[in-house]
């Protein structure tokens, strides 16, 4: 099989919402009136972002999700993905669970898969995104303001659990083991949430690096610091009930592949807040208070407003050098 | 230095042009009314489309010259760029070398980088790039009709003639390798010409995998067959005094990393194809007629009108698996 017949066979995918799609130099696309684009890109590497061997779909789903999760916070609706591809070796059964993965997504949230690359290579996946949302409406980390309280979807902390799981740090019993693998192997963007942000936050961010690192993101652009409260992180019963108390913490505030989203609104909105919540499903917690001071700075208080030393804020791909 | 100073202060870049660039967990941008958006993305690997130790300036204009390349074939005016790395270590001197040339080339086509992702992994580089282009007037593969000729802007197979002679399987002398080394390593994309196109071509596609397999991309789009004279294919004064003539043919015929412009266009436009060539100082070749018949059909014809016999048609990252 080569370059042309492996495209055509796992990925020519028919793109209505294109004008052109896959097979030529580039694909194209219009605009609506009054709408803008929003668009990111991020590259997942075999042995760093996953394991060699993982599970191919997965793995296409999760390729997808963590972009769409940047969509998410910005609040646009997703529209388009580009699929750049290198491969060791073309292996059908892979191509076709990882096809598999990322289309099944990509249907589920009505994306056109409109062009790409395949290369041979040392295995990475790199996915570009493209979402609408109308003119001026993008959710930003820069938009917040003091008295905003601090949001989080979810749960906090599963995925990094479950790593520390895989790479036997830690042990867990079956249904944990199984609820925060599926957590990290296969992220649930929370692209409607987004949606609805819109008209609910001030500013929002994706949490991807690891909760405190994301938040310090966002009051790092916003030129604001915030106060967390330690019981009020959403943790999932796996987490509740791990025996590494100090392993767990750093997942909730440090562990990244989470894919929930922080935001921050005002507290009128919490009716609103309340009623999104119940809407789609989802728990929405309120976990901090934003403050002015020095921009980008967190302090984690316990329950009697003690603040918790944090070794870490997050993941880092170049910490150290 | 971690990812975030690295992004800060190699790839932070003003983004006059975007609502949001580098910085959010998407950009934004918004749409001129008339105009479509067209998106390509490429990705090129250590040890596949470069060598390890290739000059990192050269490199980072080369992976946005590929990109750029795109799309002029399409005849869409170059406005963003995203720009996805994996390194495997961050080295400053490698980094202010790759972000010179591609920032270098970005400003020299009022491009800007407006997002992307840094990670650690096997030397990666993947960039989408997105241009406007009136509506409707995006030129395509598949737009080539019967009765066009055939046309290619400057010369083919000086990038893989450099390869060779890399590889050592050709000697050629200083003045002429220095000339297909920086043909190899310096692409120029087509960008103005593209444009042009835009009112004159009929069908266009860009010379990255070779002359012959890009030109049957094209054809297959198309439906059409071609005639190709192999007299009239231009070829530069280091090709035409190759010591190996067998090599050399191939090169012209099936070398990859060109990036010239492969277009058709009626007889009828010959006199505004000599303007464009005129002005724009870049030699536009005529080299072939397109006929009815078989899809995807190329003959490669001598001066006497016989059939020259061709042993590949171009690069195939997973031919032969």
């Amino acid at each position: 099989m080569n370059e042309f017949e492996l495209i055509a066979r796992y990925f020519a995918y028919p793109a209505p919402s294109a004008r052109v799609g896959v097979g030529d130099d580039c694909a194209v696309f219009d605009s609506r009136l009054g709408h803008e684009w929003a668009v990111s890109t991020d590259m997942l590497v075999e042995g760093r972002h996953f394991v060699a061997g993982a599970d191919p779909e997965s793995l296409g789903h999760k390729t997808l999700a963590v972009n769409l999760s940047d969509l998410a916070a910005c609040g646009a609706k997703p529209r388009f993905a580009l699929l750049a591809l290198a491969l060791p070796e073309v292996e059908e059964a892979w191509l076709a669970g990882f096809s598999r993965g990322f289309l099944g997504l990509a249907a589920a949230h009505d994306v056109d898969l409109i062009g790409g690359d395949t290369t041979r290579g040392p295995r990475n996946c790199c996915v570009t995104v493209l979402g609408e949302v109308p003119a001026g409406e993008a959710l930003l980390r820069r938009g917040a303001k003091v008295g905003d309280e601090v949001w989080v979807s979810g749960c906090l902390g599963d995925a990094a659990l479950g790593l520390a799981a895989l790479q036997g740090r830690i042990e867990l019993a079956a249904p944990a083991r199984d609820q925060v693998l599926e957590r990290l192997h296969r992220p649930t963007p929370r692209v409607a949430l987004g949606l609805a942000l819109r008209s609910v936050a001030h500013a929002a961010i994706d949490i991807s690096d690891g909760f405190l690192a994301d938040l310090r993101h966002l009051l790092v652009a916003s030129g604001l610091s915030a106060e967390v409260l330690w019981e009020a992180l959403p943790r999932s019963l796996a987490q509740r009930s791990c025996a590494n108390e100090i392993l767990a913490r750093d997942c909730v505030l440090a562990g990244g592949d989470d894919y929930e989203l922080c935001f921050t609104a005002p507290p009128s909105m919490h009716g609103d807040i309340a009623a999104l919540s119940q809407r789609l499903g989802l728990p929405l917690s309120r976990v901090g208070l934003l403050r002015a001071g020095s921009a980008g700075e967190v302090a984690v208080l316990d329950r009697e407003g003690r603040t918790i030393e944090v070794e870490r804020f997050g993941f880092d791909h170049f910490a150290g050098k």
